[in-house]
This record gives structure tokens, sequence and C-alpha cells, in this order.
């Protein structure tokens, strides 16, 4: 087996995009680095027990690690091969969901099959975290609908909600360990905020608030303190929500689906900084 | 319904817990919270479709996002009820796997069968992102093994980890965005540093990278960016290592397995501080 080396890929697994930085009142249009996001597809002596949404490199490490951490193979010598497809990461990628290679995206375990759990494939469907077939823009473009509409909301509206978010995390400030999410009105009024040690939990206890409420979502933001991934994303698409605040950082898959389906995608909202990745339309300069 | 207000619980979610706090060389026993978290089942039409790990409070809210946002559910206007086993949430809880009510664990919706996705089934049983059944810990400890051994550490090798991870973590430093887990030597060396956009993903493939190698693990420490939850504390139980720090928080039910099950648990790793949670016999004092 071809082994890489401790945390060094063959190339940085990162895309490049052209976004608009806010800082100061000023506009940046710059181009800048995201990193990518794609499902490895995990098959253990012939079925698919896993994809996993991950960062591409050390795919053979991470079926290992996976199959032995999630109990799915007690002993590692009980592996006799892992095959992985792959052909190597090509460079930077403009555009990775139509150019990235599917081989890489997919890893094949063959393991004496006495040495597999005899509730292995039960516990191996619910192990898999994020994600599902739909994972490229074409695919997910079958299911999802376009988000449209939306208020346009002023530039210092979104640049004051990361402050309004601090105050009300209660027990972030008292205790710490979890993440929030929250909802706002286009004129930057609180509507909801919710705690919970999962990003996306706190982001379905905020909507949920609104469900439960008659409260429409389709004229709101949506902050997270966490990371906009794929599936965050999807979350916005399928809700209906025009515009996704973050204080961390998108992935490309993120940044590709929120153009695709017309979410504006806002990242690093720090300060009175903040950067703008995609459908700039729904914001109104100061 | 019962409806909760914004981000505010009938008590504070969180756990007591006696932690020894190292600050500056000197070492503080004292009683700390912690967050809890606890499995909720949610039951679409009288089928389990997911087990959610999550911070207790606003169920309902919790069960209606999710089933709209992962798309279980397309109008929210089709759920016909959403019952609520929960009984309220009790005061801080010294052991909240023994005492907490399994009633607030379960939330049934009752939806229009029409408007159930025709492949719902199938999604609901990918989309369960973490646990199973195996959340208390007298039933982990049917299939869980105890970690014993572990060479005793130097507290100022410990304190010393996140200074090599932070020096190591290339693509975070670059363009952000992506978690790191790291695994030492019980001297401090570091044997490999692995960078993904998931923090499970980043302990499995540091992890894979010494199963595919051949290097023990028995005898190192794990370092992690992310907060320590059940699935991080269970994954570090399997592979048997014996010391799980991280430089964020453990929940309420991560300390309980690291106590049961023989790992050493450290959080909040900064600059020369960090709380010992668990297992304080594998710290060699300065």
């Amino acid at each position: 087996m071809e082994l890489p080396k401790p945390g060094i890929l063959d190339s940085q697994p990162t895309a490049h995009r052209r976004v608009w930085r806010i800082s100061d009142g000023e506009s940046l249009d710059q181009e800048i680095e995201v990193v990518l996001e794609e499902p490895l597809a995990l098959y253990l002596n012939g079925k698919q027990v896993a994809v996993l949404m991950r960062l591409p490199g050390m795919e053979k490490e991470l079926a290992a690690g996976f199959c032995l951490s999630e109990g799915l193979v007690n002993r590692f010598t009980d592996v006799l091969t892992i095959h992985h497809c792959g052909q190597g990461l090509p460079g930077p990628l403009e555009d990775p969901s139509t150019s990235a290679p599917e081989s890489r995206n997919r890893v094949e375990l063959r393991v004496r099959p006495e040495a597999l759990r005899e509730d292995a494939r039960l516990e191996v469907v619910r192990l898999i975290r994020a994600g599902c077939g739909a994972v490229d823009v074409q695919e997910a473009a079958l299911s999802l609908p376009t988000v449209q509409g939306g208020q346009p909301v002023e530039l210092q509206v979104i640049l004051g909600l990361e402050k309004t978010m601090r105050a009300q995390q209660r027990l972030h400030q008292q205790v710490g360990g979890v993440h929030a999410a929250a909802l706002f009105e286009a004129g930057g009024k609180l509507v909801v905020l919710a705690e919970d040690i999962g990003r996306h939990n706190a982001v379905d206890k905020a909507v949920g608030y609104c469900l439960l409420r008659d409260i429409p979502l389709a004229d709101k933001l949506l902050l997270s303190s966490g990371r906009l991934s794929y599936e965050m994303v999807t979350k916005t698409i399928r809700l209906g929500i025009p515009i996704l605040v973050s204080v961390s950082a998108p992935t490309a898959l993120a940044v590709q689906l929120a153009e695709r389906f017309g979410v504006t995608l806002i990242g690093y909202l720090r300060g009175h900084k903040m950067t703008v990745y995609t459908h700039p339309e729904r914001i109104l300069p100061a």
C-alpha cells in the first residue's frame, strides 16, 4: 500500500473562489481558498457501510480508523486488504464537484468474515454521519428547491448580528462547549436563539421554534456559530431561508450549493468584518 | 403544546463535576459544571427514524426542525401532532445517566401518510448522526472494553502538546475551517497529525495512520481540536488509547464514559492551563 506522510497531501485540498471581503466599511473583491468537502463511500466486504463527508486525503487511513473506532471490525489484524481506488489528489480546482475524480471517493475493505460483528450491518447503517448519495450539485438539484425572494438586508444589520448572538449565548458563557444558532428578522431583531452541543441540532431547534409558532422562515437570516458544510447549507435550502451567516468558514461544497440554489452565504462574521461568498444582491451597502 | 421561551430551559442542562484545574503550575481541586449530552429518539408515524445526541431542552423544536430540514417531511402543515413524552428538565444532576427521566428522550411525530417521502425510510436511516441505543453507561459496558495501562506522562509534556499541534495545523493556518487530531508519544513526540472538516474524521485519519503502519495506540496520547462528546470518547475507548486531550470542553456523558472505562480525560488545554476530568493517576506532577 502507498502511504502518505503524516498530514501531508499530494496537493492542497482546496478550491479557489472569488469573494467579497467587507472590512471597516470597505468591500474588497478578491480570490481566496476554501477547503474541499467530498463524500467518501466505504465498502466492507462488498457492502456500502457509510458515506463520510470529509476533506480529501488520507482515505485509507480514514477508512481503517473509522471501521476500528466505530467497532465495525474488532481487530485490525482481521483486515485483509484496503483497496483505495484513488489516483492521488489533483491540484486546486475551480469546480471540484465536476472535475474531481470519483475514484478517490471510494475505499473498499476486505475483512475476515468471522471478524465482522454479527450486528455490524445494523450498526453500520446507523453510523453514517452526514450526506448521502446526492452530494454533487447535479444530483442534488433533483430534490432541492431554489431559494427565492428574501428581503434585502442592510450591511450594518448583518455586521451587528454576531454581537447580538454572543450576548445571548448564556450556556456558552457560563459553562462552554456548546454551539448556537439564531434566527433574525431582516431589520436585525432576534427571533430565537438555541444552544446545543451540536451545530446542526442548534439550527434544528431554532428553526423548529419558528415552525411550531407559524413564524415564517422565508424572510429571516440564520446565524450559526459553527462551520458551514454540505449538511448545513442543504438544511437552509430545504427550509427556504435566504441568508445563511456564520462566524466560521464554509467548505467549497457549501459555497457551490449556496450559489446554485440561491442562498446568500456569509462567513467569518467577526467584529466589523465578514466575507460574502454568494448572492450579494440581498445585501444593501451602507 | 407547551412551548418554551427562546433559548430558555426550565433549568440549567448541566451536571456538576469535581475536576483538577492546572494553572501556572498549581493544581486546584474544584467543582465545575459540564453540559449534559443525552440521546433523543425520534419516531415518525411509529417508526424510529433517528437518535440524536443533544443537549436536553427544546425537544419538540428539535424534532420538528430536524424532520423538515432533513427533508423527511416536505411541509410542516402535514405534521398532525408532535408528542413529547418529556416531563420538563430536572435540576442539575450529579449523575444524569441514571437519574434523567427516559421520557424526555423520546419525541413522536404523526404525519399525514401521503406527506412522507417515498424513500423516507431509507433516507431516514442514513440521517442518524451519532450514537445508538447504547448511550447509558450500563448498556455501553456490555460492548466496550476498559482501557488499561498507558505510560504515565509528565504534566509539562501534556501542557506542551497544544503548541506542537498548532504549529503543524498547516491547512488551518492557511485556509481555516478545519479541525485537527494528533497522536503523541508519552515523551511528547508527535507521531501524526491529520486535518479534516470533521473532528471525528480527523481522529479516524490519525488513528488509521498508526493502524496501517503497526504503530501501537496503547501508549499514545490523542489530542483533538474539537469538543469531546459521547462519540469521541467511545472511539478512544474502542481503540485503547489511555489519554484523550482537547483544547475544548467535554460533555457530562463523555466524562462519565471516560471515568467508567479508564480513560484520562483532559479538556481546555490552552497555554499553560488545562482541566483534568478523570483518571489523573497517569499524570506525573512537575
